[in-house]
């Protein structure tokens, strides 16, 4: 929909849709600035059992967004190569992604207290509350206030246990995890490294079948599965690491994750082939979640700016074409064909 | 709790609490295999409208971690500096919170259905799916498939506008962002540069008012920029660059996060000081949800192994002491201060 918010005309329209009567309407979410018209109290006066889901960037209304809020969690300064002393971004926008999950879960859950009493209220999400409770809820905090213990860049390893990525005789790169005990086990197994390990274990004094010792020993026995993965191919290795039950993966580029993971392709019922108006055909995702008594909705293109707005005007507010047509003549309004 | 769930007691202890009658309960999440006595079919035959959301690693049931799906992602191809030619992962298991946060949607989705309809379902969310369907999300899939344009590692540049970490006078590093045009100006206004963007846009041929134009001149913009943060502390920044309103963040280590910034402390209504028993008392998150007619529930420590075991299956079941003690004494269940 293409409404214009700086219009008292414009506004009414988005106020009516927030605070539509029924129990499937009413509920709503957005990042917009809850102040003045859109402030929860002047919106609750239409409908006072109303939801609003707030996102904001943080938990006092100050502004953030995911870029300026990672540099702050510690992570960027946790992630890339070991002897390198800038921070590193990570490419995914997580806390963005969560903070959206969260913020559905949130009206899900005030609708179901208002289901139950009747009560509509307001759920406030602050992007960076979301990612400092990840911090804390990842042992972060603890470690640095009860051990003083800074976690530093350390490549590719993953932290008490073992697991880092190789490469493979014929230039392609995996990612080997061996944290539990039947993983480590799968790993000697499969690399036939059994004597060597043992001999390591030896001049290193520890014992590879716990996982604080094998991240203990991670160098070392890093050093050996490399020299292993440097001698095979990546269909050997996989053909050995697939039978011997190894945790693994292999790194793709979005190019390759596209042209040759099965699991990314019309073979995996999340995903379909959707022409999309101006760009192309090709593959979209769905919901990732599968309900078992509700058949999954057909993957959409993305709308066009503006491509709902009579039909929504219409059939949620109940809207004239004579309505319509007035409020497209004086730009409060537009559709997809109009300037905005 | 502590219960044995290779003993048939174990598994009918756990299937009673999965089972049990009245509206609140008959709902649970499991990334335990949904096979045999936990499969849906056989649970729904003691409660037909039980809801079970299920994680698993891939769609077809196939086992994978966060370790194993990110590198297949393509993400950490794209993560790092410009000139290394190895894949990086984040530190943060960024799918993992996502499909945490999704399967917590799920349960609330079809508790909704539930009420409404009588029907429970299971639901299914793979890891491998929440990764993908991000992927495509974000226009990965689009830009491979359409446009056959790989994202390469590009350091931390994000891209399609402006925005990088810089280095401070005094060694701090921070993130500086515009991607809108007022974020621009407000760049332009603080570090006073105004001249020397003009003649880069005419020596470049660019107009930096433009997003995409300020992303193909990243690199002689970035120069400039970083030749005047590097002649400016970080307290002169901070101060210039609040006062015009630019987008910015500083790079933090945990330590620094958890010691310096006020967001991170019980300033924030999210966080409370807990005393974890054995660790000690350091700063734990709440929900970052913030209901206004529900209040927050107190963060309370992690409980112990099997602390719980008695009480939820006396106040859940209704087991009796000496159904308890046969119990403990067949070691079906244990306590906190028993050996599981």
């Amino acid at each position: 929909m293409t409404i214009d918010l700086r219009a008292k005309a414009g506004q009414e329209l988005i106020t009516q849709l927030i605070t539509a009567p029924g129990p499937d309407a009413g509920m709503f979410l957005t990042n917009f600035p809850a102040r003045g018209w859109m402030d929860y109290t002047a919106l609750a006066a239409r409908r006072p059992d109303l939801i609003m889901a707030v996102v904001t960037g943080n938990h006092d209304d100050s502004s953030a967004v995911d870029y300026t809020v990672n540099p702050a969690t510690g992570f960027p300064w946790a992630t890339g190569p070991r002897n390198l002393a800038v921070p590193f971004n990570h490419l995914l926008p997580a806390w963005d992604a969560i903070t959206g999950t969260l913020a559905a879960t949130a009206l899900l859950a005030a609708e179901r207290h208002r289901s139950r009493t009747g009560q509509g209220q307001r759920v406030k999400v602050a992007l960076s509350d979301v990612a400092f409770a990840m911090v804390g809820n990842l042992g972060k905090i603890a470690e640095v206030t009860i051990n003083r213990d800074e976690r530093h860049k350390d490549g590719n390893y993953l932290y008490g246990a073992f697991g880092r990525d190789f490469r493979t005789k014929d230039g392609r790169r995996i990612m080997v995890v061996a944290l539990t005990l039947r993983q480590w086990q799968s790993l000697v197994e499969a690399t036939g490294l059994a004597e060597a390990f043992e001999a390591l274990e030896g001049v290193l004094g520890v014992d590879l079948d716990l996982e604080g010792e094998r991240y203990k020993a991670r160098d070392s026995l890093g050093a050996l599965v490399r020299h292993w993965t440097t001698d095979h191919t990546f269909a050997e290795i996989r053909e050995l690491f697939d039978a011997h039950g190894v945790c693994w993966g292999v790194y793709q580029t979005f190019t390759e994750l596209v042209d040759e993971d099965p699991r990314c392709s019309t073979a995996n019922p999340m995903f379909e082939e959707v022409d999309q108006p101006g760009i192309g055909r090709y593959l979209m995702p769905g919901s990732p979640l599968d309900f078992s008594d509700v058949d999954r909705l057909p993957v959409r293109p993305a709308p066009a700016l503006g491509e709902h707005t009579d039909e929504v005007l219409t059939d949620l507010l109940g809207l004239t074409g004579a309505e319509l047509g007035r409020l497209h003549d004086d730009g409060i309004i537009a559709g997809p064909d109009e300037q905005p």
